[in-house]
């Protein structure tokens, strides 16, 4: 905690953090964003993993799911993509490296020495929150957009004694199918493991025993080439899989659409996170 | 509206639409957004007037107004803070020129050309909106944030028959007491008919026959030198305006602020323009 610097402003009776912290995962400075709801904790914990090109501001400021989180009790966590900085790799394309950090260990130079976004959400977040909020660290769940969806499913199937709900906003559901991940495991993994960063791949492998929430708008432009809602669907029946899969009709891709949906998917954490 | 081109995205079960016209007050191309909730109309319909440096895209994107609006069935708009583009004048001070149009009329060169903000809001943006959503014309409130505060608190004086229901957030009070509002007036006016201009000097003068609500953010760093609630709270008890004026512990000038009331504030607005 000695390293963190925190600001601190009043919304929703509750409080909103902006902490900048030394990561050991990913050895650069983070910034983070958390929200903490107004009454006494322990409160369960919700992180939002963002989608390509946002940092924290992006979905702490436009989301719109602090007033949801106020009046369910529930502390909010907005990690970024990726590490940044002028010393860490970067790529002209927005698909990959400083905000595409796809929640993957990268093992390939010039990648491995920062990107670490798998350590940095599964082993180095939840206790960095837990020092500036009250937090219940057996009552976690995770969600998010996009990328950040395929980070929340992908991380809670491969953490299940981690994560005790989980949902996700029009995510890459087939890493290893789509031309953003194919470039992204090229990069980052030489091309090897991507079952272990496939949404669909790790339905089969290592399944989920709970249910999962996913909402994917039917105007959604990448829709059928990047997030692939049939195979999600497809997957999950296929691994007996829990899966409530909503297709809004007219709603696109942005946070006009992650925001019309955030009141459902706290509601769903919070009631799955009950003391 | 044979000149108008309009987006339309899905929001909270309803549209947001962003509007460009050819604006017949300020002789430019202007932009707004207006949400338009689920439902049958003719809808209530309320006009967020936002501060210095906005467009329609800050409260829009960030003050989470939308949600409360679906809630109600009212009507949201977006306008913008001012004239633009490289034919209008401008200031290097944020406070002055494009993005701080004050919602005044100007008469001196060279703001007098487009600068034009008060019939814009007055007379020209009822009834674009009209053509765009299903409005109640008699069903009309008006609410800003900053300037916008003063906007509003100062166009609802000066036009009681258009306007049934008025808040603000962190309001100029006292333009010609400020330092940014002594260097519009001056601009845009050549320092006269201040008195049109300053809330607390048109509470005197005009009233205000119905009540006000007013927050205010007690952190709020422009608190004691631009907006000066006390003035505020002054004015209305001399004029025997019924003002709520809450003074908000620990929140400060951001959208954080806006959004923590908005819900209290579509609600006071929606309570009053019932049919």
């Amino acid at each position: 905690m000695s390293d963190a610097l925190v600001t601190e402003t009043a919304l929703h009776g509750g409080r909103h953090l902006v902490i900048r912290h030394n990561s050991s995962s990913t050895q650069t400075r983070m910034e983070l964003a958390v929200f903490i709801p107004p009454g006494e904790g322990p409160f369960p914990c919700l992180i939002y993993l963002s989608g390509l090109t946002c940092t924290w501001e992006n979905a702490a400021t436009k989301a719109g799911a602090q007033l949801h989180a106020a009046q369910h009790g529930m502390v909010l966590v907005f990690p970024d993509t990726s590490p940044r900085g002028p010393a860490v790799a970067d790529d002209e394309e927005f698909s990959l490296g400083q905000g595409a950090g796809y929640y993957m260990t990268a093992t390939e130079t010039p990648w491995a020495a920062h990107y670490q976004m798998e350590d940095y959400v599964i082993k180095e977040l939840p206790g960095l929150v837990a020092e500036h909020a009250a937090i219940d660290l057996n009552r976690l769940g995770v969600t998010g957009h996009s990328m950040g969806g395929h980070g929340a499913l992908s991380l809670a199937m491969k953490n299940p004694d981690l994560f005790q709900s989980v949902s996700a906003f029009a995510p890459i559901s087939a890493l290893t199918e789509t031309p953003w991940g194919k470039r992204a495991l090229e990069a980052y993994r030489g091309g090897q493991d991507g079952g272990l960063y496939d949404v669909c791949q790790l339905m089969a492998s290592h399944g989920w025993a709970k249910d999962m929430l996913v909402d994917q708008g039917a105007a959604d432009p990448f829709k059928d080439e990047h997030l692939m809602p049939e195979r999600l669907a497809a997957a999950a029946q296929a691994a007996g899989i829990d899966l409530t899969l909503r297709l809004q009709p007219g709603y696109d891709h942005s946070y006009w659409f992650v925001s019309s949906f955030m009141g459902d998917h706290i509601r769903w954490h919070a009631d799955r996170l009950k003391p």
